[in-house]
């Protein structure tokens, strides 16, 4: 029997029309009722293992706009926190980690208390599964997520953001086999993870790979797509049912080889890729989701209208869910989501 | 009669072999050399307007390693410095301008002056072609450059550097006549600029769209690519045998539409570019320049040359210059260049 949820039709190769929707970062400083839960907790990492707090703001958008999927309100970053890398958010100034740069760092790392620690997480996933629509419009179906061991590795290694992660690649090719062995963690601890979010109630998973882009194709195929075909493959075995979404963000030419080489239901296509291209470099009908421009959103009015239109015409007959290229922008107007909803609804 | 310099033949759709060679930011902090010579110099502006000065750097990789092309030192915003924009180079900051915002940003832009407060880099341009060594292996061709407009506005409209460009994309979106109208007056300066080093003895000319990459496809077609035909339009008009290269950073699966539409002679790819793929994508045998990870350069040995040969098997027989995917990290030892043109050569 088909599942009912329009987004696990959609991620599961059906073409549901109008397509599902969901935003990445729904949940977020845009909503002024996330700017009041957030004032309650200490500091971020609180917000995302207090699961009352993290419950509520994971409806937020849904209670606001209905969206065919809630996402879990979490960080990529907790699964070093659980292996007990330190972790703090600063204000304006994103994660700060003790830099990872060398064989005691990998030691370090500790996978026997990942599942005690992401407890408060998984008991969100719990409570927010048994709130959510099931019924009405399309429902609303509960994606959890992680991030991709590259892209994990990458804060992990610089101690933070960087804008080319020159640490991390630097290690990749000076230290292959320390880099595989702290891949590999990282693979191992993702599938333990996002399997235990599974149990929880999680009907979807995605896997964030936001700085696939910065490889060269040689250790794309190394690092990204090989981890993420292990987890794929390994979740499989474990829940068969349940979809993973994929976002090798900036991956370019290499998107048709990312979808058939990991195995993922669905890919996440960033803001830059076009459509039509990227369906062109499918070998099946694998399930797309994406990619508004964020500042098309926050812009507003006819831009908006625009892109958003151009998307949907892109995408008709295809298994698609409507998202953007990359997170909201905290300076949107809560009322041009509404409206982009109001837009592709009536698609 | 076939131009005799490797360079000029290769990005003019000859497939030599093995390919010319030359490296992006070859001129640059990695050298004790250039540190020498900077360090003279009252600030960055002053290197790139004090001919002796910017002439020496300019040439100082090409006595180390021969390669087939000096690229003119410089920097992409000398353009909104000549067209009056205020501009300074903060160690370890990068570039930072007065942002530029609204009309009246637009209305300050005097392209009156522009040819007369470029002309002491005309002058580093007249020099260089005439020290340079016309004969022997392909002889060293000398290549011009420029910011693409788009590029340009980026670093104008936000005043400098940015991870995402948000405040630039915003007025595209929001002031569309406002933005088209920066990047038209842009372009203008642009021809002059690039036409008047040609006259000066540039032989090729590349533009630099390092930012192509956070557009939308919609919005890379209206600001990327119709800029960037019309500046290639214009040039060939005026210097028909003059190749003009291109370098659209991030474009992804938009590269081969920007090769067929703008009319480019070569096409500049990024490191993440897979190049078998890349070439898949070209309607006719346009040359193709790149894509070495800088950081695999910058981690030598084993890493360096498995990535380089990867890149020579996939280009042989094509019309190609190899290159680094982005430029030079300063960490750079520059014996590794060394090895790396060595291996480039014994192709």
């Amino acid at each position: 029997m088909d599942n009912p949820k329009h987004l696990l039709r959609a991620l599961t190769g059906i073409s549901v029309w109008p397509p599902p929707i969901w935003l990445m970062r729904q949940a977020g400083r845009y909503l002024p009722e996330y700017r009041a839960v957030r004032a309650k907790a200490k500091d971020f990492i609180a917000l995302c293992t207090t699961p009352e707090l993290a419950t509520e703001v994971t409806l937020q958008p849904i209670r606001r706009y209905r969206l065919d999927a809630a996402i879990l309100f979490s960080d990529i970053l907790m699964v070093p926190w659980a292996l007990g890398q330190g972790l703090a958010f600063r204000e304006g100034e994103g994660p700060v980690l003790p830099p990872l740069r060398d064989a005691s760092g990998v030691a370090a790392l500790d996978p026997s208390r990942l599942l005690d620690r992401v407890a408060p997480i998984l008991e969100t996933v719990r409570q927010v599964r048994q709130t959510l629509p099931e019924e009405g419009l399309g429902g609303t179906a509960l994606i959890g997520f992680a991030g991709s061991p590259f892209t994990v590795a990458c804060y992990m290694v610089e101690g933070g953001g960087s804008r080319d992660f020159a640490a991390t690649r630097s290690m990749a090719f000076g230290s292959p086999a320390l880099f595989a062995q702290l891949l590999d963690i990282l693979a191992d601890a993702t599938v333990s993870y996002l399997s235990a979010q599974i149990d929880a109630g999680a009907e979807a998973v995605m896997l964030f790979d936001s700085w696939a882009g910065v490889l060269s194709p040689g250790q794309f195929r190394t690092h990204v797509v090989r981890t993420t075909r292990r987890i794929v493959g390994e979740l499989g075995r474990r829940h068969p049912a349940v979809p993973v979404i994929g976002f090798p963000r900036l991956a370019g030419l290499l998107v048709g080889e990312y979808a058939r080489a990991t195995g993922v239901h669905a890919v996440g296509l960033d803001t830059g890729t076009d459509l039509v291209l990227a369906k062109s470099l499918m070998q099946s009908r694998v399930a797309l989701q994406g990619n508004l421009d964020p500042i098309a959103l926050l812009a507003g009015g006819s831009a908006m209208r625009i892109e958003a239109t151009s998307i949907l015409e892109a995408m008709r007959g295809w298994p698609f869910v409507f998202n953007l290229g990359h997170g909201i922008v905290p300076q949107t107007p809560p009322a041009y989501v509404a409206e982009l909803v109001e837009l592709v609804r009536a698609a």
